[in-house]
């Protein structure tokens, strides 16, 4: 199959690389060109623009760091827009807020195209293994016909139905998991003020019923103070932002997540953003 | 093994009979003397007072429900301090406060005794199972002495040092558990008003890493409004006061927890205090 | 001098109404039509479009609820924009956010006219005693040439700087008000729990470093569980969201209005959107 | 009068001199000796222990840091206890819990004394002018006697009922200076990165509904990041952690409270404590 693959980050990157070695052939854009070299080395080919991009192919995938980027993709001047068309569909797998999914479903379907928003949990190494978790609302025959692609990138899909709930249902994920970050940090901080050691507290939590992966891939990288990025902390503030905006919105008051929220942005304004999001423990004191 | 067993409540019950089903001779009281029936009939004998528990044995194990019941076994008229003498030994698995933990201490050794704090993570369930986590810290003799009965109890233990870290290793994986609690029906809470069915959010969540045996086993409990007591919300509450007292102690602030907290209260103040902790969902909305 | 005036809710009329009353002239207009009418009896003439309003007048003064509603009256059909022109001015008296009023601003200045950002500090009383707080930013010729308006509506009157300044400092105004509430209905809600009457506890405030307007006006009002509404508490909530916005783009935590923020929209979902800011006290049990 | 007066802190001394200054003759004792010598030249007499304090007088009248050393000075050796008799006196007018009330006044009052609480709203400047605010509770008969020594000391004086409600009502007041000082902070912070200066936004706070006299005087000290101490922070972290805790008892959530009270605990892990609480903003970014 063909397909068009745009934003080849941390995450975008890697899932396309894993379509590739699935047999798939590849046209990829990135912003900053020279991050397609890998991908070009491995037989995919460049193009210049996202129009160019949906040109040559019939199935456009998009993986963009935000919001911002995602709308720039479609609506900028040589935008995917520009040559969506009949017969062609669009597959926007970045985290985005409900309202923006919406806006380019609009879009993208008043133009003749299909539309899917596509949103994944997990970050650098699911992404990696191919084991994310993809959360789809939008066009049900494309989702039908994406599925083989989705179990490339995936270990689990799911249909939530119209577009919006996706974006809503990986906002929930997000805010959840920045929130149990927080908690982490704070359990980490005191113990190391009561002389616990990191690994003991570590060893404990594995053992009982908050035991989760994140708490044991990330706790030792904050017991070391070592935050290598697979999700960056802006990411992880800009998705509780968003998850906040959509309680303001549905009237859900969500105080747990807006303290996490307003410790994440300390973290933001202590220079923390392009950190590995557990880097919220040095504002925490972890 | 000759062993006096005080306080039957939901987990000290359990706990006697794992004890009593593996072969061990068991000394009962509880304040409510019913509460000694079952164990009676499988066999256990019912004593009058704490002092008298103390005194039929030379290792007495206690499992209240609150640092002031704690304190009460051991101070009171008829108290362990009545009878306790050197020979005998003293292990309190109750939850307790680190200042609690040391003042009894200090106690039953001035009376000649060796004390062991032994608090436990996990609940109902890993009580019945003998799957507790199991947490010591004071006299390491002791400690060794109870390794036998500590696997009968519990999956693991952990010997963290002088008393008052058990203690304060309890509050952190209770603090941590209590706010992962208010995280999750938050989320709950949000996806509802998005039209997301807790079925499927609960489905994402235990695909990512995120997933975790709390929220597996509280999520639907959560969704179908059902709260049936485990562990008490009010119990849970003061857990997160003990906590935020020590980090007040230590000079640790502890925003996220504080947040959780304030919610648990309010559900306290709501009339949840009786039932399970996961019914703060209901003053959250979720 | 000849003013239209664009949007005649609770501050806007008594805005007006000042204005009629020290003399000037007044074309009015008013999405509701029909709450132009006891200006109309009053002198002012009626127009059926803000774009009607700047035709007739050189200088526009607007009123409106919030950022939507102000767009809408630039850029909608039939708005500001279509007749607005070199020798035009217009002043945005509403509470938005900066970049709304960045936006208004550029529109604006491209369609040859002078514009003014100018939100008040103070609400419906201060409204029709003339003695409303007025914060100025953008074109300072335009300021000058107002401040004979500003005396007759406000009592003190800034001049701030570049456009979107006064916004920023409206909402500083808010988020601390809105806070400020939500500390004065969790004492007046604690002391009911130790019966100390509201009465006492208003005394004792307000013979303090505590003491303000704001807890004498709305302390009694609390305390009598009445919130007939000055300032919607809905407008409130909206206020702090823009604050947390803003704070978000500043990287500045906000952790004390954040959670003020969260309490306000508990009480939206509770119905009290339409009550007084002081209808928190519901949610908080004041 | 012949009164004993202990503790002299920045509160006391400045109690202690008015009263001397009223021509009231005075013993004195402090647990920092030299500290009683600017009175002693004033014509005061110093004692050795607080029970000489007693012993010497009828009227003894306390001012301490903190709850615990309220206790001391009552319980420990040398203490008021030793000396408490029929027809003998004792007004505690340290910021207290309503526990630590009622224990003192249970005690004095099984030894034949009266007892009144009496804490005092109002830091340093208004001891000094003697215009604090007195709320008092416990004794009429003592509360109707001590009326012209509360004339000296205060401008207001408030009798709330049964000891334990003085207290309570210093805790509402004192919990609700402290979170308005974060709110404070905080729009100052945000202030300072939208390039607002410190001046304009507190001449805008000063003539609007949330003007109160505390802004007035702690905003310029806050802008010039000077923050000589009047209240110390550490004994507004405390006051305030005394309120969450009758919260706690009483069943009452204080959200807003508890997100301030992490703030000022955050502060006085950074080093904070001995400094006037408005250095809370440092922690803020202000």
């Amino acid at each position: 199959m063909k397909i068009a693959f745009l934003g080849l980050g941390i995450m975008g990157r890697a899932m396309a690389e894993n379509l590739l070695a699935a047999g798939h052939e590849l046209v990829v854009w990135n912003r900053t060109p020279e991050r397609c070299e890998p991908l070009v080395e491995k037989g995919a080919t460049r193009v210049a623009t996202p129009a160019a991009a949906v040109e040559a192919t019939d199935l456009c995938i998009a993986m963009l760091a935000d919001p911002e980027a995602a709308c720039d993709v479609v609506f900028a001047e040589d935008g995917v827009l520009e040559t969506m068309a009949p017969g062609k569909s669009y597959i926007d797998m970045s985290t985005v807020d409900s309202q923006t999914a919406e806006v380019i479903a609009y879009e993208i379907e008043t133009a003749g195209g299909r539309f899917l928003e596509a949103p994944v949990s997990g970050s650098k190494k699911p992404a990696e293994d191919g084991t994310l978790v993809i959360l789809a609302a939008g066009d049900k025959s494309l989702y039908a016909e994406a599925l083989p692609l989705f179990e490339i990138l995936g270990k689990k899909h799911l249909y939530l139905g119209a577009v919006g709930k996706a974006a809503a249902m990986k906002l929930l994920v997000n805010m959840t998991m920045g929130g149990m970050m927080t908690l982490l940090c704070e359990a980490l901080a005191l113990g190391k003020r009561c002389e616990l050691s990191a690994e003991d507290i570590l060893e404990v939590f594995s053992a009982g019923a908050i035991a989760n992966p994140m708490f044991a891939m990330k706790g030792p990288q904050i017991a070391a103070n070592q935050h290598s990025t697979n999700f960056p902390l802006k990411h992880m503030q800009k998705d509780m932002r968003l998850a906040i905006a959509l309680g303001d919105e549905m009237h859900q008051p969500l105080q747990s997540v807006a303290t996490a929220n307003e410790l994440f942005k300390r973290a933001v304004a202590e220079d923390c953003g392009e950190l590995d999001f557990s880097a919220v423990a040095r504002t925490i004191g972890a």
